[in-house]
């Protein structure tokens, strides 16, 4: 049975709908998710109107972090449910799991935002109804969420009753985020209902307003109250052919929000109630046109144009950035992103590396404002990764493995899983000792200041996280006298199949990389900069770490390539590890498989790794490595890694096209594409993989394109496998804007802004100052510059 | 289509099952509540094992109370589910409303408290399976809860997952009541999943034990952890006619449970695996066995045997002894006996008046020790009563309207429905000034005392509570200047339809009952026992308090009945509001319909009544108003009476029945009897009507059999409707048991005891030595006494 549709709009719609073309419940999970709406300050899952058991019901209000028990780690609250519709038909709650459908119809506008379901449905008498649910969370105004219903009799007439309005009965698998606060009803119309987060005092007040059109319009409604909720409930008779219409707008405030001037929640409740009078006389109609213009805006800038042999290529990089741009709280910069976006339960809303390392370049290259506001957070949890360090008594900023607010400090859960051997639940190490997160995000300003300019950002911002950064790691370092050198010990990699590991290749390379990095900028802004230099001394005392993390960075051992095979050891012990038949597991189903076999102890014994490591290492710092060594590692471990974890196969995928892997590489995007859009029902079930569709992204721009900045430089070089024909989009660049056409034989390089841009291309210095039109064959690497226009 | 068959059984069975014979989902709400399974100290709704929308799973540990938030009132709360099954057969999760099913039913018997559901399932390929589902809560050790599942393929084969465990990502209706705590597995046979409340900081310790027994019994398990939940998990592949047999078998602990030694959660989790381990190894059978004995102790005495043109009568009145049995803490005199009992989340687990005057009287007549246990709670919450009458400027004991433990006084919800017309919640007044509930339980522990002659119960707890409600009401009382009498103003009687009022009959004549009923005892016991008069009064100072008492009782503004008609005012202003018609909502189908048309105030102002109230006066105080006043008050008041709620019908059935309107007396009957067992799908859901079941057992007993405890002594006066042929059992009277056996002839008494018994029988004191048979006429009402052997 075919579920889903990738290729379903025509004309202005091709290749931006993705559709449902079945209703089953199994499904249920996915669809909730790679359906989701939202606008980066909510993210509703795109749970159906009316309720199947195993459904999930989310809608989170991005960085309204609570505890909701002195034992459990802050989360993401689910919030009132305000979508559900109770359906009742001749006595008998609507059901597609009873009575039998036709025509159904799920469809995603990643365009638009706009969420469509259509059918018919018959129930058990033979009575045929044709419905249609549409809603949409507006971008042009973010606390505003429209629905509409519709239900047609076909040759019949029934007794309707609908029951909408909004349902405090949710909770996050069972922990209760709040007390239930005050409902009300306001001139026989609105209805309210506020509730306050039990730890962080945030209150959310939930208004909406329910209107029939047209045929049932002389109803009134009567309202329920049960505990936490409140419904609007309509009775009617439906009269053959006469549809009934019900468009529900609701807006959702919380106390927290930085664009009201109160606090308090009785003036939010009433700003509330106004802003919802405005809103929903506005119909829907209206309403979606806003948000579509919102939308427009946006797709202007950030849409990539891709002709390759299957379509599902153009949907799946529009899909990636749909998300991408919907879980971002681009509107406030204390909070960052999401592991599972604003999607789903997952990883609680925290914020990892996946942000700077998969997710960021996407916006510092399309909207560089949106990277700012991402690394300003960091900036603004400085304080939870300096009270980590003196926790862990190191100095400097150590960043959570998982952060929320900047209160917070860490916040990764202690036990994870069921161990298999011993009954008990695994301790989850990351939060103690995987520690590369602190380079990453120096990594990350670096990265956003060398490819935007924005010295600004860097003086408020960008050298406090680096100097401070780089203080933690020399103090992290430990001497180790066989050797002669600075060894980081006991340490988690991006492998996490590896715990309790010495001289991870990756946290040493990058925490050399930081120190660096950080003595550089401390001797620029001491030379150019005094002023800011002084600043910042006086908050984080770096004069008196310099000298330090000179002596250690100098001798921080970094594991060298093996002479006879250029791999480098991903720690001291990997590669003495015994190896093991992988070939189950590498062609498994689900990931995690290995698990059923063996637990984490037994794992960390063996040569198999759940993600890219060394190859991760040889992305980020490229220029550090021969294409040799890239090929040797990357042949190393790719086979002995599991791509567990959803961080895995971009990264791969464009190393392999680095060094001219081309089929594995596509296959490895292919691979990524389908994570969350690919037929497998569960992978998605706890929500989006944030990370992964950054990942997207980047085998499409930094990967197949080649765009990459190199040491501060901007170089352009291709490497795109055959089944991509043309690659079309904009990036940002420092001051200027840059269009890229690309296909197998040329590339034509457009340079919008104002200024002369200087990048490698593929190989060759150039100074692009209006448009350069550059043919190539790729076989014979044969490339010329044809003509620049000025 | 006929949901409910009420006459299933055959032979040992007749009359003991209770049969749901299609599945609809719409009647869940009612079968999880009728079907719902327990022993006194945990209450297991009958949720079906697989998950089905609208679904209440709950499971209640009777007195283990909690606040979820500061906002909250006290509350049972909603522990693990250990019933639920996940069942994917073929990639597909199994629900009857998918596929076809046959030969459906469930049916709970009543005589042993197994509960079993059989159909045949096909699903949407066609292939066919044979289900069987079967649990019961022992009676015999009162932790355990017993499951048996078993599946069989009919001429196919098929791939089964089975997830079974304990799941705690269940709330009270949104309200989470527990911290997550300790999940283990032992032996790769046991999981234990550990609760802790909120606030209460009470233990839940959930252990189960699964074994798959036959043709399967070579699978292992594997064992699944998420939030709040561990599952084991079955994989088979299922041969046809191969039965797939899972039994599993759990047990309950908590942290206040006074069978155990300790309070300490690790000692509990020990001793609940080390019972487990010695359960489990006796298999499904053998514990049905042992609650099969433990069953027929219990209906061997309190079994009634009714002859009547319906069958549905007999099975009415065991339906509500079995309820009222499994709803009643009996282990445990620290706690009392919810409105719902444990079968829902009604009313949160709160004792109200219901206890006393509705259900008390069968415990009181069958099992005085469950009795006597009930009462001891009240004294041992007179902490709340005296809490509360200080905090309200009285003096005595005031008991809570709602109450829950001793520590916690009012537990009444201040916030209840919606206000139709301000749109503003209503408050509930009832915590506030609904305070009969004082009066209700010192006349149930005199009529406990009257009936039973226990006076070491009334040394120890009885006259205690006994004098302090008197000195609450004298406190109680306003001088009125003008009638120069003491009122009772701003009060609420039993008709909770009338709030505010002055001088309401039922609570002024209790009131006098009280003060009466404390200058008596306190005048005996100074007499007769002045060590326990002393020893009270070191608590109380009921010395005190007795000129007051005396003087204020004497001066109690009583109503009288009008002159002109007999009718008692219901307050100082019932009679002059206006009266409307009431038919509508007269034949109302679901209760509270006025309030579509009416909010509180405006039925405040009129003539209608939500219950008994007058009519219940004159069934409590029977002996103080003549026939033709009774008949009078009855006519007037029924008419006006909603019966909006549950506790209404009975007290009409039976002054109907005592003025000779049996006609009408039966039909109430019915009505009651049809609460909880009849057609209407929706009137059961928040739980059993608990006050209602003890109401039909005093129908029968109290009112047709005319067994009435009147100024201390034995009436027995039958007044059965002629639809009413025979009927039969035994009660308890002081130190003697008696058999009664009556038709519409002749009353066969036997008297089980040593003692004689003096009573009224039909208006003749006899003393009833071995056995009278006497024989009457009833409507030439001639009443002969033929014999008596000695």
């Amino acid at each position: 049975m075919k579920q889903m549709n990738y290729n379903k709009g025509t004309g202005k719609c091709l290749n931006w709908i993705i559709s449902e073309e079945h209703f089953l419940p199994k499904f249920q999970g996915k669809c909730e998710t790679i359906f989701c709406l939202g606008n980066g300050y909510m993210g509703l899952r795109s749970a159906t109107e009316e309720s199947y058991v195993g459904q999930v019901r989310n809608c989170f209000i991005a960085g309204t972090f609570n505890k909701s028990a002195d034992n459990e780690v802050t989360e993401l609250p689910n919030a009132a449910d305000m979508i559900g519709l109770d359906i009742i038909i001749d006595g008998d709650r609507f059901s597609l799991e009873r009575g039998t459908f036709s025509n159904y119809d799920r469809s995603l506008n990643l365009k638009t935002g706009e969420l469509i379901r259509t059918f018919n449905w018959k129930n058990s008498d033979g009575k045929e109804f044709q419905f249609t649910f549409k809603r949409f969370v507006s971008l042009a105004e973010r606390h505003t969420l429209v629905c509409h219903f519709q239900i047609k009799p076909i040759n019949c007439q029934a007794d309707i009753i609908v029951k909408s309005g909004i349902n405090g009965q949710v909770s996050n698998s069972g922990a209760q985020h709040f007390e239930e606060g005050e409902k009300r009803v306001f001139d026989k119309e609105y209805i309210q209902m506020t509730q306050l987060t039990n730890q962080s005092r945030i209150s959310f007040i939930h208004t909406s307003h329910h209107k029939i059109s047209n045929n049932y319009s002389e109803l009134n409604p009567r309202f329920e109250l049960d505990r936490r909720k409140i419904l609007t409930v309509f009775e009617a008779k439906l009269d053959d052919g006469q549809a009934f219409e019900l468009t529900k707008v609701s807006n959702l405030f919380t106390s927290q929000d930085n664009d009201i001037s109160s606090v308090n929640a009785n003036d939010i409740q009433k700003f509330a109630l106004e802003q919802l009078k405005i809103q929903s006389k506005k119909g829907y109609n209206q309403l979606l046109e806003e948000n579509i213009l919102a939308w427009e805006e946006r797709w202007n800038f950030m849409d990539i144009k891709i002709e390759s042999d299957n379509d599902f290529n153009q949907l799946a990089i529009r899909f990636a950035q749909y998300h991408l741009f919907i879980m971002t709280p681009k509107h406030d910069n204390r909070f960052g992103i999401g592991a599972k976006g604003l999607s789903g339960e997952g990883y609680k809303g925290h914020s990892f590396w996946d942000t700077e390392i998969f997710i960021l370049p996407f916006f510092t290259y399309t909207f560089p404002e949106i990277a700012k506001s991402l690394l300003i957070y960091r900036h603004y949890i400085l304080k939870s990764a300096r009270m980590k360090a003196k926790e862990n008594g190191y100095a400097g900023a150590m960043y959570p493995w998982e952060s929320a607010l900047s209160e917070d400090g860490e916040v990764t859960p202690v036990w994870g899983a069921i161990d298999i051997i011993t009954g008990k639940a695994t301790k989850i190490w990351s939060g103690f000792i995987e520690q590369h997160i602190t380079a990453d995000v120096a990594f990350a300003v670096w990265q956003y200041y060398m490819i935007t300019d924005d010295h600004s950002f860097m003086e408020d911002y960008g050298y406090e996280i680096i100097l401070d950064t780089g203080i933690f790691w020399a103090s992290r370092l430990d001497w180790d006298k066989n050797s002669n050198s600075y060894h980081i010990k006991d340490i988690i990699g991006p492998d996490e199949y590896k715990e309790h590991i010495n001289n991870d290749a990756f946290t040493n390379y990058m925490a050399k990389w930081c120190m660096e990095n950080c003595l550089y900028y401390a001797e620029y802004l001491k030379k150019e900069q005094p002023e800011i230099y002084q600043r910042i001394n006086e908050k984080i005392e770096i004069e008196n770490y310099l000298a330090t993390i000179k002596e250690k960075s100098g001798k921080l051992f970094l594991p060298a390539p093996r002479d006879e095979d250029l791999v480098i050891p991903q720690d001291d012990t990997y590669l003495n590890k015994p190896t093991i038949n992988l070939s189950q597991y590498k062609s498994q189903k689900h990931v995690g498989s290995i698990f059923r076999d063996f637990n984490l102890d037994q794992i960390n014994g063996m040569q198999v790794s759940k993600q890219a490591s060394v190859v991760m290492l040889m992305y980020l710092l490229e220029h550090k490595f021969s294409h040799d060594i890239k090929e040797a590692n990357f042949k190393y471990y790719e086979p002995k890694t599991l791509h567990d974890s959803s961080l895995s196969l971009s990264t791969h995928a464009i190393i392999a096209a680095d060094i001219n892997h081309l089929d594995l590489s596509y296959s490895l995007f292919q691979r990524a594409a389908n994570i969350d859009l690919g037929p497998n029902m569960s992978t998605s079930d706890h929500g989006i993989h944030a990370a992964s569709l950054g990942g997207i992204w980047q085998i499409i721009v930094n990967g197949y394109a080649g765009i990459r900045m190199v040491g501060g430089k901007l170089r352009i070089s291709p490497n795109m496998p055959p089944e991509i024909k043309t690659l079309s989009f904009s990036i940002n660049w420092k001051s200027s804007v840059l269009k890229i056409e690309l296909d197998h034989q040329k590339i034509i390089l457009s340079n919008l802004g104002e200024d002369n841009v200087q990048l490698d291309l593929m190989g060759t210095d150039v100074s692009l100052q209006k448009e350069i039109v550059h043919e190539y064959h790729y076989a014979l690497s044969k490339t010329t510059i044809v003509e620049q226009n000025s």
